[in-house]
């Protein structure tokens, strides 16, 4: 199908998709669940070809990884839509204004319409973004990475035939089984019939779409996150902080890449908290300073400061005071999370003002910033940007609002 | 001053600009105010200069009345500006998230950072979009048409020079004097100080930014309106909503642009409403049917259904039924403004829900789509997009919000 006409028929299934009740939805979500969970074996089959293919590329083992499926992962696949179910639907919800002149003004959250996908190759993604353009009553155009386009026409398949034994039209989850460079600056450009395009992966792909996207977009997950031990810290938190923000699942968004430590508490502070991290298989790259602490370290580079490894290596850097870590946080951070350690108000304040991020956390983990810790349920991402949504983007943030305007006669004087 | 040395200043004076409080923002904004109508002279000088150019170049009696300042412009721009005080301050609002690990979420309202402004040569812009993102915490860069130079110049000098006396930085308020293409472009993409882009004018102005830009834009204000009557309309309330919505201020974005009109309804309504309208001046541009039943009316062409005439122009289609009008609506309208005049419940409920704009009415006139007539006091605009703000924008969609994590040691587990 050409890509124009996908278009069309994803925002035509919109318009009926976004009259449907919470009931019909859920119900769908549930089908569609059960439905991966029959399938399960015609995916994983197209998983390994797949696979198979990756291997003969020489994909690293990392990405071999996000790409494999098994039945566990099928399962919490599965799961993940069924527990859709349970939030309620952000669709219909809204404030009224009554006004002067009689006119009712309701406010009411509705659907964007059509939402673009573009990711990597990561299969559950496909499920998951898929759920939740659906639950929040929006027709889904996905396109995923070319390596898992065997796995992602297997899930998206079984997704439809769940979804239309709800009563949900088939052309609400649409895959883009092209793959091309040009399939993608496609729908970048498809202002008529995608209201918005949300990328999701690494931050090479993010820059191609909001370089080259007409339709809007938001940007998610690029996380240079940073951990800052201030003067008047609790070394001990600070420890245990640094070691679950950069260990705890080092390849995602919220873990932390950078430790910045205040001169004072440098020389107490470091040697101890590196050896904990080294012995949990962390490189370390330090600053000068740092590299004079703890010898083993390995000098960092301007580079290091900017870059978001996802992986076990942290950055070092010993500095004068809190300004100086803010002033580095905002230079070579990307506004994701990032928190100081510290028991002094006057610091926690300052902090919190003046770093411009989407999380500013005070003694507590960067690895917080999710929109199941927030409390929000399922997440489609963790926004960078300040235009409609930052931080974990729950099923609220997939919707627009509406002014519905009633009237019996009012004209402007 | 070049231009990225401009957007840096702007960016580093947002920094502080925001952290102030209300109390200096809204003393700002009445030095700001007086401070303009001490340099009521010095404004006039330089906008007759403006005119004269512009006289000279053949400009257009509409758009010379827009460029034209005078006594009562001038003080009407002080007065927009004073009543901004009036207004609470969207900055440091928001909701708390209490969490069962005992981490205290604040979801807090804070400013943009920098924001762009980009519009025509109408001088007032440049003092409204100043006190708005002044009142809301932001930088802003002013980059409007060159046909108004000296008037923007002058202005913007008066500005400055009340905003410092409050404590505000100078370089808060930026106006681009280089008023080229390449300047306008250089803004677009100065995604590393700019935080948002409104371009203010007409649809080919704002088709060109959302194209060119990276900096994320909201759109606003193009507004092809429809007043749809139904088959069960009141007649007499159909004929004062169509009369309001074209005549009462045809030149702005919420007048209507075209009527559609039930057959069943058609014969009845037609002449009397149409000859109602061509008293007060306007030219009529009809369907065939329309024609026929007023033979004062003009063949309507194709490209008619999807003009925003901002003139007394009004095209007239005869629909068979209701599904046609919204399928006409949805298909050359812009999404801004829509309203049907009806008796029928369920005209009333499909009309609001299958209509896909930022204001949808039921009897009553588009003309009310307006931050003021909705109560949000001052706007910036109309956004016709769906992305963080739809329909009239106040201060509030001015800000973004930031997560705020207060701690005492959580980790992740």
């Amino acid at each position: 199908m050409d890509i124009l006409q996908l278009g069309k028929k994803a925002k035509e299934a919109s318009r009926i998709l976004g009259g449907l009740s919470a009931e019909i939805k859920d119900k769908a979500l549930f089908e569609m669940a059960d439905s991966l969970l029959q399938a399960k074996y015609e995916i994983l089959s197209a998983n390994e070809k797949d696979l198979g293919a990756a291997r003969e590329k020489g994909m690293s083992d990392a990405l071999m990884d996000r790409l494999r499926l098994n039945e566990s992962r099928i399962l919490s696949m599965a799961r993940g839509l069924k527990d859709l179910c349970d939030l309620p639907d952000p669709v219909g919800q809204g404030e009224i204004i009554k006004r002067p002149n009689g006119l009712t003004i309701m406010r009411q959250h509705v659907p964007f319409g059509v939402i673009g996908i573009i990711y990597e190759a990561r299969p559950n993604v496909t499920s998951d973004a898929a759920g939740l353009c659906i639950k929040s009553g929006n027709s889904v155009i996905l396109r995923g990475g070319s390596e898992a386009i065997n796995s992602n026409k297997a899930i998206v398949s079984a997704l439809i035939s769940g979804a239309v034994k709800a009563g949900i039209p088939e052309d609400s989850i649409q895959l883009l089984e092209d793959t091309s460079h040009e399939s993608a600056r496609a729908l970048m450009k498809m202002r008529q019939y995608v209201d918005l395009l949300i990328p999701r992966g690494g931050s090479a792909l993010i820059k191609a779409v909001v370089e080259n996207s007409t339709v809007p977009v938001i940007e998610t997950g690029v996380g240079n996150c940073h951990v800052y031990v201030d003067e008047s810290a609790d070394l001990e938190m600070a420890k245990n902080i640094i070691i679950n923000a950069k260990t705890s699942r080092p390849s995602v968004c919220n873990a932390a890449e950078t430790l910045l430590v205040h001169k004072k508490v440098a020389e107490s502070f470091i040697p101890e908290a590196l050896r904990a991290l080294e012995k949990r298989g962390v490189e370390i790259r330090g600053c000068q300073e740092t590299c004079r602490i703890f010898p083993g370290a390995k000098p960092a580079s301007e580079e290091d400061w900017a870059t978001e490894y996802l992986d076990l290596i942290l950055a070092v850097k010993v500095v004068d005071n809190i300004d100086e870590a803010i002033e580095h946080i905002n230079k070579y951070g990307t506004s994701h999370s990032e928190t100081i350690v510290t028991k002094n108000y006057d610091s926690a304040s300052k902090f919190l003002s003046r770093v411009d991020a989407a999380c500013v956390y005070v003694n507590a983990s960067t690895r917080f910033t999710d929109g199941g810790e927030f409390g929000f349920g399922a997440e489609i991402g963790i926004s960078t940007q300040k235009l409609h949504a930052r931080g974990p983007m729950g099923l609220k943030e997939l919707t627009t609002v509406k002014y519905l305007i009633l009237g019996n006669g009012q004209v402007r004087l």
